[in-house]
């Protein structure tokens, strides 16, 4: 089955979605959290995540170091990966090299028999950003995202939780 | 033929193409506008459709209270709702319970015999806006429109004023 | 074949889609572009879309003669022009008639019998922008991006590089 990216606004649903795709599977499922807790909502959105996930979910920790993660998971584990926009992020705080880090990454996904799911935002159909680091994201993630594009077997696009289906490679 | 969710950008022609479905129907057609001027700019849109829509339409303002007027419009009366996300903006304003208004309206939308046409912007598809008044309010509109495209029998993504059919159950 | 509309986000791979489209025609291809080198960010933007195309690509730059470009390219000349946007943006900082540009632009394509393809981008689709200028520009883009998709015999709404076909008219 390969990869699948899941890509949606803020809000739309993409993570449930997402996570059904697992659950078609037999479990268990891996599921890798890229977020790390900066603030308030943001611990309050990693535990609301977290509590909706049932039994049969495994969560892992990854906010910087996903490829090596995907490495070290077994091999016939499905994973779900929530979210890359905020691993990207990550990264650009902590002021790495963004197109390497993405080439490790499509790696460690060719590396990978079993079946995993990405979940991304898409951020660039806004008003151009007034803040250069915010503009700098927005490309950073434009190019992540065409490039697991086009790894991916299959591509969605969410709107208000349901699916488009962009691509679905034979 | 229930409730059709039409989600747009701004000034993607989500709200003609929303009066179009309606006016396929025999008139007359009940339009419920949540728009309340604040301002010049606001007051002036107001005015611009309203003066596009034609005879046939009947309108009745709901800022605030939408629910209410469902239930008391006639009940084989078609209606256009213009737009969900004012409507939910006015009730964030006015520091209400966003998902018990949300659980009331749809309520009065399965009680609704007659088609009810709902016009929604999405907002979450651009860079995580600064303020924090902001994000609650891309994470409401998000969690709004995925309840109402859940209990819709038609779901439409606008774009450009051209349709894309999201969801249509039999 | 006449106008085909590309629609995405930013970093969305709408212009490498396009030119892919011209480049199943044979060649040359005119590149129409509307750029203009305000700052660095820009300059280097520009640089790397020109390096980006190859041999066979004739370009002309029109950061506001847009409708007089067209009529003055050889008539059988396949063009693409990228991107309206920044055309847009240019005659707003211009202060000039934004819907009678528009209306010269739709004349002008109405005008060439070989096909022509124009790239522009979806920025309605993120929160309300904190600036006048910002909400008037969305505005404009949202205007002239609905009056093409009219026009145009096909529209694609690109995501992460891939298309989703919104129209296309027999």
């Amino acid at each position: 089955m390969g990869v699948t990216l899941v890509l949606g606004g803020a809000r739309s649903g993409k993570s449930t979605y997402a996570e059904g795709l697992l659950e078609q599977m037999p479990a268990p499922w891996g599921y890798i959290a890229t977020a790390q807790a900066y603030d308030d909502e943001m611990t309050e959105r990693i535990a609301l995540h977290r509590s909706r996930r049932g039994a049969g979910w495994q969560t892992f920790d990854a906010p910087l170091a996903l490829a090596a993660t995907l490495d070290e998971l077994p091999a016939d584990l499905p994973i779900l990966v929530d979210c890359l926009t905020l691993w990207l992020t990550n990264h650009l705080l902590a002021d790495h090299d963004l197109a390497a880090e993405g080439a490790q990454l499509r790696a460690a996904l060719a590396r990978r028999a079993a079946p995993v799911v990405l979940v991304a935002n898409e951020v660039g159909l806004g008003i151009v950003p007034d803040n250069a680091l915010a503009r700098r994201f927005r490309d950073a993630a434009g190019r992540l995202n065409q490039s697991l594009a086009a790894q991916a077997q299959r591509v969605v696009f969410v709107v208000a939780g349901l699916p488009m289906i962009v691509k679905d490679a034979p």
